[in-house]
């Protein structure tokens, strides 16, 4: 059994993580951290988890969880993963960053997005950016994995074949996102109060969101060439989900019929993508509470566009599914193990 | 593995049992019937089932289910099932029925309440009761199964420990229970509308609730005499979950230490009921996604009252799940074969 | 023009209170109160009442918002508006507190059940209890108002009727209510955080909610003996809106189109109760955005038992709608002006 | 008053029509017809509006309604309005279309993207595309109004002034649009059925929605060259509200307040538009409930784009609250007549 610690298993992320790995039939959790609950049971957090888990949070004392554990999943917000996760490579374990510090190869550019000083730069060369569709090799071989945001996860996966066969103009790429509230996380706000964000919808950080840099940096080398996007998030009213609408102008004639077998061939013997057929769009109910992505493509002849759309749980496959699929890697298992469930659609 | 056969396979219960057999690791499903859908890929019609799934739609021919399968769920509208019930059991096949055929143990009480005939009433000694917190034994020994109701197994697993302890005035019994919209299945009709029911609350079929037979004749086997109650369903603005509330007079003076002793020396050894700590009260977030049901205790010394609450996912606990767990229990298997999992929380 | 002063204007019932006054024929803001946003445009807070309020926030400079209003609103959390009231009272102009702490006519009541301490006691008696279905003539004498608690318009209005005409058992009174989450204010906590209460429910306080002692105090005014309810509030996904479903043992028999001959009878001439034909249930929806408090009856034959349903916005007639009603009153003013308007349904 | 008939009241385009003529104060409902609920009292079928509307519903004789009414809205699916149309023409009296059918100038392009003859192609020249903003002297001439479609009039508003001032490539605008639940009627389907709905997200009619050529015509008339648009709807879970975000590639380098004040400029004097501050974006509920349409604004200097999105409440400002306005325009009466009030926020 891999032994697992958590640091920041309370807040959302973390909870998925412990709510998947407590089922991982291959895996175990070892320690749990949390700054706020030093001490209590996690089961008195979430008692969603009764009967399933009967540890306590710890302190996040990093020697300890190192020595505990064969690898560490760090779920904090960006700045906060850096040192400790220099730690854990000094120490020989492997780590898997939920959080932003591990994603960009560019030390200055984080800096640049993020505000924040990034003190272990050297490390980056190390990182692997862990889209198992597009990396699962190197995965396989690294000890640090940079988790994927939620939002590029499902960007990327979306444009990913098309950049590939160098099919669109680079410059006309606009994604246009929607996301569920549990992507904000359990930190209290005005923006996540529930009267606030029932019966509403809008669209916040309008080229600006921190994603961006990120899912330009994958996209620019899928397609060997430099791409900058527009994108755009929205605040969707309801709990789970991300859909995002991209649209993207043709640099050849293309038939819908060419573009799915293009998307079928890219996605071959990758588990968790299922492109949809023909006319058949993605909703995220229909992966919500799994580890897919689900794609559904249509080519607009009026405006010789192709207009990729996909889905995900942003909780799952955007965050804590991805990162156990990423582990499953890391130690030789299948990359469905502990995975291989659908979504309640309902 | 066990051969699962779904008649009425395309509701909200019949998906239900679709997604969670086909990932039971002791059973199979072998056929799958629909009247709207005949000749459908399962999938096309719940597409979050995509890699799990690969039947088609046949027709209802009961025959070719019943040599196909091993055990037959039954999950079609009251008054549909009987005759088909009867047909399985004559050819030794067992049967478990989740529509109202075969809850009550009394055919004219189901003539009154459902105002349709009963063409099978010599069947209804031997159908039992599915409720396998009360009834583990005569579950195992049944090839007839009336799996109970969404609001009575709420209602009766609430009850039930005070009842049995002859604790509660049995005419006090009030049971004010909510639901979410999955309850009413996938069948149209204006009242599940979203735009009717979205941000929406409401009362229904006060005192003249269906369920509300099927409640009295469980607790009154329990508490050895006839209990009459005060039933009231509401319908809440969500899809899966519901809270059962009930109130009932103390006859004698108890703390609530006392009850909470009650209620775990009762639910000892049942994997799916989880009585709460004195002082928490259960979310249906705790249980939305998996078979349990959560119960919490209140004495209102005030008003000599106990109050007792419980929570269930509706489909699962209050259907699809319970149907499983009986499967388990007639066939030899632990009850928790294929439902070991906690809810989603979010 | 009545001149208003709101003294906590930036919760949610100050700003149903500015919307609902900003349109009112009779009336005009002047003062504009707060703790948080002393400075700011209201309209930048709250910006859907662009066009409609040009205020700024002022601070809490009690002298100066005498000094500018007739009547005074105060929006704050019990224990703070105590010595307001009483410096508003010594100036001789109106209060209308929206607050609990004069809505007990027993000091030490409110003690009990606040656990602060009462500094104006000595006032509590020239305060009137503002629900003006019950208390139009005292209202419309009167300059201190306790405005009620939102649980308590709508069990106090659901069971008036039956115990001014001593048709119920006074110990048997059992009120279910169900609230959407915008009641529990604009104060950030996790229960009122997106993901944790959307798709959830659940009860609390069971037995021990403040607004207890104020149903029972003016029911039993209502009956002319002591009546002692249990209550249970109940959290819905949901942003406005409040059902309560009562029960109570008839003490002797009657029909429903008796009952609703009494409660036509009762609610005569009060324009915002709507009394619901016999077989028809009030639903949140048929009220929200309006003033109004429908009521829906049953008799339930099998139980001997009564059960009253009523339907009320939180906002507004439980809270800034009852409060406008109230001044109109005090101001000698149809009590329906600037309240005339129906619910959006949708 | 303004007489008022309505034809096809009883959908929800017709019930918003009938709560805000209700209480419009120089304009009196008549006669409201209804296909399903012939001789039943309106409030019975709108419950929210009892004291406010007597109706019953009356069969639709057209002959009847135009004896009786000054101005008709005709509330029906495409393709129903035109013959009824023609007839009130010819009777001299005026009439808002709240369908499709007088929307385009050209019928074959009617005829092409609705799939249906139309039969009345030479009134298409007397008809005005009703968006006040645009068109305000026209429509006080006309009596005949193509009431604008929901996503059309978030669509043009959000771009008509950039078209306007030649500011943006026409062959570059992506519009991606985001709608509550409402907008798809009161018609039952499985697309709006709550379990389908709820918590889900999807795209759908990409690229072929029949609100593209409405869209494309009146984008094309401003900008003054012909305007061919991406155009993505989205279904949200909520009931209420459009976001609409729109992408256009800048021809000129323009910075966010120069964009800012060309807003300003062209929506100066539009009571029912509010351009938001250079930083604001708009959120539906701030216009939900409420005849406003908000706008808010960003250039995105690292692609070179004006990004503006748009929100209005889909069943106000997309439709009933439209044709009222218009109906003030064509009587001479100010264009807020009835719809001076604020959204609900919550």
């Amino acid at each position: 059994m891999i032994k697992v610690g958590i640091i920041g298993a309370t807040g959302y992320t973390g909870a998925e993580l412990v709510r998947l790995i407590a089922r991982h039939p291959k895996a175990e959790l070892v320690i749990l951290t949390s700054q706020s609950y030093v001490g209590e049971k996690y089961i008195d957090i979430y008692p969603h988890l009764s009967n399933f888990v009967d540890l306590e949070c710890s302190e996040q004392d990093i020697s300890q969880v190192i020595d505990k554990s064969d690898v560490i999943f760090t779920a904090l917000p960006h700045g906060l993963s850096m040192d400790i996760v220099a730690e854990i490579k000094t120490k020989g374990k492997k780590v898997i960053d939920l959080g932003a510090d591990f994603r960009l190869d560019d030390g200055s550019l984080y800096e640049e997005w993020y505000k924040v000083t990034h003190s272990q730069q050297d490390l980056l060369e190390s990182a692997v950016y862990g889209l198992p569709e597009l990396k699962k090799e190197q995965i396989a071989q690294s000890s640090i994995i940079g988790n994927p945001g939620c939002y590029p996860t499902s960007s990327i996966l979306a444009l990913a074949p098309l950049l590939q066969e160098k099919l669109i103009d680079l410059n006309s790429i606009i994604i246009d996102s929607k996301s569920g509230v549990s992507g904000a996380g359990r930190g209290l706000s005005l923006a996540s109060h529930y009267s606030e964000c029932n019966e509403n919808l809008k669209a916040y950080n309008i080229g600006v969101h921190r994603h961006i840099p990120e899912i330009e940096q994958e996209l620019s080398k899928v397609a060997g060439s430099e791409v900058r996007i527009s994108f755009t998030p929205h605040l969707i009213p309801m709990t789970r989900g991300i859909l995002t609408t991209t649209y993207s102008n043709l640099v050849k004639d293309l038939s819908l019929e060419e573009v799915y077998a293009l998307y079928q061939d890219f996605y071959l013997q990758k588990p968790f993508v299922r492109v949809l057929s023909p006319g058949q769009l993605p909703q995220t109910k229909w992966v919500a509470g799994s580890n897919f992505c689900d794609i559904g493509l249509t080519v607009d002849k009026r405006t010789n566009r192709v207009i990729v759309v996909s889905a995900i749980d942003n909780l799952i496959k955007g965050a804590a599914g991805q990162a156990i699929q990423n582990m499953n890697l890391m130690f030789g298992l299948p990359e469905e193990t502990g995975l291989d469930f659908p979504g309640m659609y309902l």
